[in-house]
């Protein structure tokens, strides 16, 4: 049996049979191939020895469980890892920052405990995954849609808390949550907002409650174990439609963004899409790839308009009422027109809701749509592939994202990469009034590769951190790198976040090191 | 002199002389005449023994002055109460909760750091009055609005921690806010969000940085003097415009709160309006007076009727491009008709940006288009009253509605308070899901009609908790009695935030008692 760092294999045996009278004998997962489980099957350090593996796992079915499995941890300082349904791919998926820690695995804990379709919200437990809820709402014929991240085998309560983002006017599922209810490390139940009043009637319809608003600290964060959560639902909207903005020159893309943030700031926009260039993601061919590779920028737009492909193109996705969302594309045709001589637009498909099984079936993607799916695997490259986002923050200007990607494909030659791999990747509107910038690496089963991978990673982190833009969440292994760039006043707010986490989880139990906050027994060690 | 609770007089002067180095001796103000400015000139404890009076103030011109001052405030061990501009009326103005504290007055940081026409933002210091910042944009011609609230006297950064709201689409003013600077109790400068990072780009377009987002813990706080706050603008829309909806049976009210609610969490609707019954707001006459008092419902639907008053009910205010807004209505006028038989509309007024100076002046309201002004004040009562606001969060139903009229107009009755001056007050929208009930009472120089009111809003308070409502703010007088409302599992939100305040700020200087948070030093005394 595996030991978490610093404890004695006796006194870990004796915690385990605690854990098991807490859980019941069946939840507590010791053996090597069931706690193998937990690993991250494409961690970057796969096979290396700093792969972290979690010692065991532990898996309550209720909040009296979670109180009684954290007492057990506080009285043998075990640390604990927190998931929910550990379907955080990506980032570290089920398995821990810390090797050795237990993994506090709450997948038990998924009922849907409310779903109300006057006032649009539901209320679950961890456990839930977005099929869960979307099942449960699709049953009953409730017309309110949830809004799946790309995979929809995760968590409304994970993906929200780790400030995930999805496709409908919905999108910033942090911003969409409503009420919690978080068990502390000392095993304290504590209901935020409106939920700290007894019997109180808008736990998911008022989010901040009295005095300080302090859900917050619990989101990306080792704070806290939260049991319930409230979602904010989308009514479901009488239609959708899309259509495309495509122009030709390079330098057009100013003001597409500038039209384009207009749109959003204003709520004309409110959903996800990205902006892209199509040239890059035309299929290889030698003439494409030696213009790109010296961004001959007039000979680009001499290849665009051979060819017949936009040099920029944004989409844009609106939900609404039939005739509001048709007035808002004719307005946003204006607006781009106005602004960019020789724009042109093209009508994308359009739905009227709800849906029939025969257009379900014939989407595409379901996901913009409410409807979670795993299809996002089958273009995710080869199988027995992983893969790891690179996700900076930067500015909705077309300099920003034309800095960026000038940036991070130099990063990508430097390192000897192949020619175009990072070059004009599209960034997303996940969130208000900022782009994501989303580079994927492969993670591969081969201990070079991932070597190289981690090397390109830490560079983006440090060229990208030089330039004011920082990432909103990575994977386990580069939590510590990305909180070093958040230095401003001497690393002042990590040192805010470490005072409270010594004052909340004085034994440092909940997930050690997690986004760079460590507890005060391990942080020397860090340094 | 008056000396803070605790302290000697000898050592107050020592501190004074302290602060007076700190911020230069024209900015640290102890005689009474100075003083007494900070008092609340509509306490509801005016002229008793408990209103809380102020020792002295002191403003200081900068961050490095803000952190001299704590630093002389913890040497000292005096408590401080930090306000913006002073301006928060109905709920303490400048005035703090314990008497003897030394007001830490924010008005010299009075700058407009910067506004982003763009990206629409704006990034401002805590002296800023609404006023200030709209003149800013104005004068150069920004197309940006800014979202203020009734009087515009205010400070952006004060209401948005507090959790004020607005008419426009930006309602939800701390929610609207981007990224803060704090310095905390021990003088530390801290960045949130993107701010941590140095030189970042996104300071003001991205909320959430990386980790734990901890920007609540800062509204309706005292865990730090918040020095900058960034504020999202809307965008100048191209139009306005508005329709009522009117409906004239009682029961009328379940079905247009429904759809109501559709359109709002829809993002069909985006502001601030009310739900009200006109019947309430008709000149008084003996006939109406005694149907109300006896809530005869076929009486009140027939004296409705006769006198072509709808029963209830709603405005819709829409901004964006003309086209836009105009399907909007017509859809939502359609919603209402399927829901309701009998419901009629009128058209309001409509408008288009910028209006000129000859519109601006014929407007009988500014607010709603961004433009902030004094003139809630006329409307407010007779001269030499001032207001205090009860506002319990309730649901956004029809039902909630009724019942919340019914028990608080009761709650008047049993104490004696005249006809129907509660019933039937109109309900907000200032924040997403849910309703806010206010209930105006005037303040006045009188300490028998100030203890009448007292004892009124503590009754409410009960019968508000008992049913599950609770408020949103409240003025200084209540903090401590609405605190206490929010006491699930035996206070144990409460009980977080104390651990928070001891962590943060071990000596409790910081606006001690506000929203019922003492330091550990006072919380024996309360208790």
């Amino acid at each position: 049996m595996r030991v978490p760092p610093g404890l004695r294999a006796a006194d870990f045996a004796e915690a385990i049979k605690q854990f098991e009278a807490a859980v019941g004998k069946d939840w507590v997962f010791t053996s090597d191939e069931d706690v193998d489980l937990y690993r991250d099957a494409y961690s970057p350090l796969w096979h290396e020895a700093e792969e972290p593996i979690p010692s065991a796992a532990v898996a309550p079915d209720g909040v009296e469980q979670v109180q009684a499995v954290l007492q057990v941890a506080n009285r043998y300082k075990i640390p604990l890892w927190t998931i929910s349904t550990g379907r955080n791919l990506g980032y570290g998926g089920s398995a821990p920052l810390l090797s050795g820690s237990v993994v506090l695995d709450l997948k038990r804990m998924n009922r849907v405990l409310e779903v109300n379709d006057k006032n649009h919200y539901a209320l679950v437990e961890p456990g839930v995954s977005y099929f869960d809820l979307y099942k449960y709402i699709h049953e009953r014929g409730l017309k309110v849609w949830i809004d799946p991240p790309d995979p929809g085998w995760g968590s409304p309560v994970g993906n929200s808390l780790e400030r995930g983002g999805g496709y409908t006017p919905m999108r910033d599922h942090y911003d969409n949550h409503c009420g919690m209810e978080v068990v502390l490390a000392n095993g304290e139940i504590v209901r935020t907002g409106m939920g700290a009043l007894p019997g109180a009637k808008t736990w998911q319809q008022y989010k901040y409650g009295f005095g300080p608003y302090i859900d917050g600290i619990f989101s990306q964060s080792n704070l806290g174990v939260v049991t319930k959560l409230g979602i904010w639902l989308l009514p479901e909207p009488e239609a959708y439609r899309t259509g495309t903005v495509m122009v030709s020159k390079h330098d057009d893309l100013l003001k597409l963004v500038e039209v384009f943030a207009y749109l959003m700031n204003s709520g004309i926009v409110q959903a996800t899409t990205l902006v892209t260039s199509p040239l890059w993601f035309s299929r290889p061919n030698p003439e494409l790839d030696a213009l790109r590779f010296n961004g001959e920028v007039a000979g680009l737009e001499d290849y665009a308009k051979r060819h017949n492909i936009p040099y920029w193109s944004v989409n844009l996705p609106l939900y609404g009422p039939a005739r509001v969302i048709e007035a808002q594309w004719e307005f946003a045709k204006d607006k781009f027109s106005a602004a960019i001589p020789g724009v042109t637009f093209a009508d994308g498909p359009s739905y009227r809701f709800p849906l029939s099984s025969e257009q379900v079936a014939n989407l595409s993607d379901t996901v913009p749509f409410g409807i979670p799916s795993l299809s996002i695997f089958s273009i995710m490259g080869p199988k027995g592939q992983g893969h790891l986002g690179f996700s900076p923050i930067i500015p909705m200007t077309g300099e920003a994202v034309l800095e960026s990607q000038k940036v991070f494909t130099q990063v990508y030659r430097d390192l000897g990469s192949p020619t175009g791999s990072a070059a004009s990747f599209p960034v997303f509107s996940f969130f208000a009034r900022a782009f994501v910038n989303i580079y994927l690496f492969p993670v591969v089963h081969d201990v070079e590769t991932n070597r190289k991978t981690r090397e390109i990673y830490r560079r983006l982190i440090k060229e990208s951190a030089a330039r004011g833009w920082g990432e909103y969440r990575t994977h386990t292994t580069f939590m510590n790198d990305i909180a070093e760039t958040y230095s401003f006043n001497n690393h002042a707010l990590l040192r805010l976040h470490e005072t409270m986490k010594d004052a909340l989880d004085p034994n440092g139990i909940l997930s050690p090191g997690k986004n760079g906050v460590w507890p005060k027994t391990m942080r020397k060690e860090r340094a």
